[in-house]
């Protein structure tokens, strides 16, 4: 049994994935933020957290981005991938609605529900989903944008259910442990790395050019600044693969070479189940061919 | 005189920075969102908007990328450097703190001075620092983290200024208008765009290559989520250089020709006035030549 720290409280998307992404039997623990849950398993408070890391509508959760490239590194074994359906939770009896609260970015996902049902209310702005679903609990608020599975966990009325601007938003969840096994592959794998490189004309280009020439498909890139100039930036980059892969151990190495810093963020299966493209000439099996080839002309067995 | 809007009310950073930006006599006209800003220029309501574009600390301003990718093309002409530092007012007489409220980046801004001085303050969500003033001016909260100015328009007492978790954070600006006229290159400019490209291995790494083989120095790259699909996204690409200059130009035709679409965001002068790193042979005089020496071959004049 494992203990899961999660982005609480209870009743968020992020527990949502979390219940997903556990082994039955696993303890699922909630914490405050994002940086709590990573630094529960940094400091084995817990064996693994579930955090959100991207967004269809909203982009990259930059929390989770800024958090994983702090403290020691926590590197990705699974993913989970759910759909951005809200219900609007209020007090039983409530009739006027002059407050609604949630999350920031869940604030910003049903925008144009809330001006067209809700045009008057005030939004307030809570730490989670959930906590605005204790907020309403409370009678601080009167309304909460939630997840659906907030309505488990307190005595409040669905006011609406299904509630999204746009249909098909959907958060990528990740679960993070210590460096240790990494899981096997699959042939339908995403790694991930942040990437830091000398402030130098054409380095990102060098990077992503040591992937575009091994066949690797790049699935997504962050900058995130360095908090030093403008200008200078971590870069947050996915792509498909598995470092098990000699086609992808070669790119890293290619990476590390050129990079000042890499940190592996983990090679896992894709929740969506999309295999890897690979390109003519740049399978593993060229890649093991060409390099048993350089070994044997060492040798003297073959020219 | 010209009406510039700005992402208001009166009293926010970006009323600040549309003050230098501003010509003497412009009117300065406040917008609710940055949206509205934007779309008061696409509709003739002012001949000027000015939005935040990216902080030093909390990265890319998104509502601003993606007011930007809609609606008409709008090109930005100048630039302005805001250092971030806040002041915390309050209403006369204040002696207890349960509720402070600002917009949601401001309040990451000074997340660690809040959990220092005012760890029990509930926060609250504004659309805009200036709004938290309205609010504690209005009695809903009790204290707001505004920019500096706030305290000219407000009849609140600071209870803190110079309030900034990181000395150093800076807030750049832009000042967008309808396409027109380019200003003149500096040689300390900067060029924007957003390239959108067939979603296919190796196309990021091939328009940064372009750049950097020409010796085009990036100074920013943003993805953003088409809304689609997981995977893909519009870049936002920044880089050094004037669309009048032959290297830069012929940069943006080879951009052109790869993706399937470009929008120009416009070539201006840096804010902090630093010069465009020019590689050996990637001069201005070096493409210009390069191109008559084409063209006198063609005409049989050399070989």
């Amino acid at each position: 049994m494992s203990r899961i720290a999660y982005f609480g409280p209870q009743g968020t998307f992020t527990e949502q994935a979390a219940r997903a992404l556990a082994a039955p039997g696993d303890e699922l623990v909630p914490a405050v933020t994002i940086r709590a849950a990573l630094a529960m398993v940094r400091e084995g408070a817990a064996d693994g957290a579930c955090v959100p890391v991207e967004n269809s509508v909203e982009g990259a959760i930059t929390p989770t981005l800024d958090g994983l490239n702090e403290g020691s590194p926590l590197v990705a074994v699974a993913e989970w991938l759910l759909p951005v359906h809200f219900s609007i939770l209020v007090r039983p009896g409530t009739t006027e609605v002059k407050t609604v609260a949630s999350y920031p970015p869940a604030l910003s996902q049903v925008r144009l529900w809330l001006e067209e049902n809700l045009p008057d209310a005030r939004q307030i702005a809570t730490s989670s989903t959930a906590a605005a679903a204790v907020a309403v609990d409370a009678g601080e608020v009167d309304a909460a944008v939630c997840a659906p599975v907030a309505a488990e966990h307190y005595p409040l009325e669905v006011l609406a259910t299904g509630v999204a601007d746009l249909r098909d938003a959907q958060t990528r969840f990740l679960l993070f442990k210590q460096p240790g096994e990494v899981p096997a592959p699959t042939g339908a794998d995403r790694t991930s790395i942040i990437a830091s490189t000398p402030n130098r004309t054409g380095t990102l280009a060098e990077l992503l050019t040591e992937l575009a020439f091994r066949g690797i498909n790049l699935t997504k890139l962050d900058a995130r600044p360095t908090r030093n100039n403008f200008g200078e930036y971590h870069f947050f980059i996915d792509f498909e693969g598995h470092i098990a892969e000699p086609r992808i151990g070669d790119a890293l190495a290619a990476l590390r070479r050129r990079c000042s810093n890499v940190r592996f963020l983990g090679s896992h299966p894709r929740a969506d189940g999309v295999a890897a493209t690979v390109q003519p000439d740049a399978g593993n099996e060229d890649f093991d061919q060409a390099a048993s080839w350089v070994e044997a002309v060492r040798k003297g067995d073959l020219a």
